[in-house]
């Protein structure tokens, strides 16, 4: 019987043999490629794959690390193999509007985002969340006061740490996060924000939508860096408007298309479909 | 037999009454309503209006233009009537690349886009255009060299006001317009900026979008005003993108996207359905 | 301080006037028309209208609705006058799968669905909903064995009946109402299919989907007929799949499309937005 | 210097080391890999590949296809490789409608499409294309009177064989091709049907879909086979609609859906990127 499916990405620069090289190795280790996508930027000539495999034989995994090790260091290659079957532990930020966490919440209900919840951090309180059932996550009220950022980050590294956090989401969490913390959590903090990013950056977006007339409105999920909404864009989605929309239709609206852009972005990072790319991403969808 | 339609086009400021006081007159003056569209903007407390009408005796629009005269200082009303089967006349600009005006030309041809062309001005020679067959259409090359800009601005403006010309569309024409002619063209000249304004504003909006890494890319049509990029939208779309794209294929896309909003932009404008509101635009579309 | 907003809506044989008749009987009555859309079905010679407005005294809405019923007669007009802050009183029918009625309970709740839940009626027990707070919501769990169809569909039309429902939701229950159901609830029973109608009738359509190749999947959501899958249809949409997507893919990005499309189905309904035109609807869109 | 592109497709039976003997194979002749793109059908356990590389030294283009032969029967590997340099022949065939037709000729004299047009057929006459130059294109004018098809569609193949067509485009053909016809061009010949496959099958779908009342049309673009409607689909899009849209309205936006999808579907036929699956097929989107 195979075994469960293995996800192999990797980025390296471009040259003659790679995908030889790399698939030679996972045919000596009779692993089977299940699908595979590779692409080449041509800007930078650097090179990019997901293959997913399984094996007939489970131990052979070991010996293709080594073998990919060695590999790593001849192609300069950075690569990581995921187990598909192991599920990633999300922790999830959110301050009042709770229309992403619940529907992360469902969707990992129902098996759809196959996670491990590791916990909900909000700077409000638990009751702001009566309305969903959260009773066996963890969740930890971190309000922020007068001077305490400081200290209430602390505390979320601390719960990130503790709780081997694979993934923070910040699912409409309303607070900048310090960069410091931005950097700690490079490459695994993901961000929906409510605007066609570049477009309306800043604050109250929808806002600016509306007295700028524009006859699109959309959401952007990417991955947080210090410089506030510039990171690396996994996702965006659209919807049509009109004049007919007040600022409130198109929160309304946007809350629609935040939840399914967030939820796809959440979707293939844990899936191991997203590499980064310097400022942009690469996203090998399904 | 009934006339043709009729399109009465207004604004004014919101009150009890407007609609009551306009169909009344419409239907003393026998005319039939076939279509209609209110709104009123909840931030400004104005109401815009298009009513489509026809008259079971053509004698009665003097009459019905008299009495809308009237209300109109009764109710502060900007107001229009365009007898929909008066083509309006176009007035088409484009630099080189001429996706937009090909298309414009083949809607125009085929009846689709009810319009008169008056005319084509480039700053490239005709010579640029030689793939398309402009036979009849008549065809300034306005090149601007040094310091001539204020000279070809006046050429143009003489064309404009010569020719009768209803509305210029700047069909990927690459040049600014200077204060002063954006001033005399308000509302009635029409650009397609080759991105989903207001991001990526200016020069290369594709290599911008690329660099960037978005997932979505766009077009916005605009009534032009001398603040580049700012003016009143008519129109946006979009298509989704990959990071398999290159600017190349961008700009492919984009040409795509660009001529659909370009082509539905003025198409609204020349069946009046586009009002100003502002920095806004109001459109009753079909 | 004006009144709450209603809305008229109306339908009735095309000719001069009407707009007149009605706007005249509104500002009689010191109606303020706040928003409205007019259409000419030409095919049929039909004429709808929704007009949003309020009042400065609200004793007027006796008068006016006197008005309208002469109005009425003269002009074989039907017509509703709906008052928006009057919650219109739902019933969801749900089998095993909950996407949409999680979807609806959520809106519900946040307010964004401005209705009051009149109960959920499942053909499959309560604990199967066990992950959803329904608490305060009364819930009937009405099986159907062997022949005792009729019996179920009694028991639905009592509990309609006594709990003065204005609308039932079909939130992916899977049984065929008869016809008789149907018929008793033609206007205000929506059904959501998941297929992009009419492709993909019946049973499974997203394995029919799958089957058949296709690059784009929908969901429909359409009034109940005893026609099954041909009711009039009030809204569509779609997303763009690809040769990578399985069946269970396809049900999974389904359940998206499905929710979004039913919600907006029921909002439009909910603001007398949706009117029937045969086998059709006139949706005044916001 | 390396050459130019290569595209290497290939399909077989999945099992264990394909991409590593392949991509081992284009190794060890110098080939640099670009881009890849691998699928397995797990309902078929089918193997899909497209693979593109380019050589340092162009003698090796020989060798690789020894080896691939030798390959494709241990495999049992339907394989192709497309020197994308070398333009694809297309032979386009429209009936009275242009507007797919004259955008394809746009795409081509732009360089958008890089291909070569080896003729146009139609069974209209060729004044009916006067407002189009198409002065250096071969034009056939082959109409069908009683009893002639037969004798019409020799016509066809014998100018498909002679000018060593590619591809041919059903740009809008309003005949129906013969089983015959279509088995000898199965998996070269594309069509655009101007509807949503696999709804509104059949003649006049716009009027149909008007009838129906649906809130979204689209268009397919498919390979032809003797199923009437029912070949592979390579592409397909959508356009919202509303009930402000004629018949006439849904003929002229779909225009638009109908040329953008026929003209992916080329683009991506001639770039190798569409691979037969059954009834279905596998496109390696750019």
């Amino acid at each position: 019987m195979p075994t469960g499916d293995y996800a192999l990405t990797f980025a390296c620069p471009d040259r003659p043999g790679i995908v030889a090289a790399i698939t030679g190795a996972l045919f000596k280790n009779d692993a089977n490629i299940l699908e595979a996508q590779h692409y080449t930027d041509s800007a930078t000539d650097e090179f990019f794959a997901r293959i997913c495999f399984n094996f007939s034989d489970v131990d052979r995994i070991q010996q293709l690390r080594v073998r990919l090790s060695e590999l790593a260091s001849e192609l300069q290659m950075q690569w990581t193999i995921r187990d598909l079957a192991d599920r990633q532990r999300l922790l999830i930020m959110v301050s009042r509007m709770d229309h992403c966490l619940a529907d992360l919440i469902y969707r990992w209900r129902t098996g759809e985002l196959a996670v491990d919840i590791a916990g909900i951090i909000s700077n409000h309180p638990r009751d702001t969340f009566q309305l969903h059932d959260l009773e066996e996550i963890p969740f930890n009220y971190l309000p922020i006061l007068n001077d305490t950022k400081h200290v209430q980050e602390q505390e979320i590294w601390r719960i990130v740490k503790e709780r081997k956090v694979d993934l923070v989401v910040l699912a409409r969490y309303m607070q900048i996060l310090s960069s410091d913390l931005s950097a700690k959590l490079f490459g695994r903090c993901i961000n929906i924000h409510h605007s066609f990013l570049p477009g309306f950056k800043g604050a109250r977006p929808y806002h600016q939508a509306h007295a700028r007339g524009v006859k699109v409105i959309g959401a952007t999920a990417h991955y947080v860096t210090e410089d506030l909404d510039e990171g690396p864009i996994i996702e965006q989605d659209v919807e049509r408007i009109s004049h007919y929309d007040t600022p409130e239709a198109l929160v309304r609206k946007g809350r629609d298309i935040e939840r399914r852009v967030l939820s796809r972005a959440v979707h293939w990072h844990v899936s191991a479909r997203v590499l980064l790319n310097g400022r942009k991403t690469v996203v090998f969808r399904d």
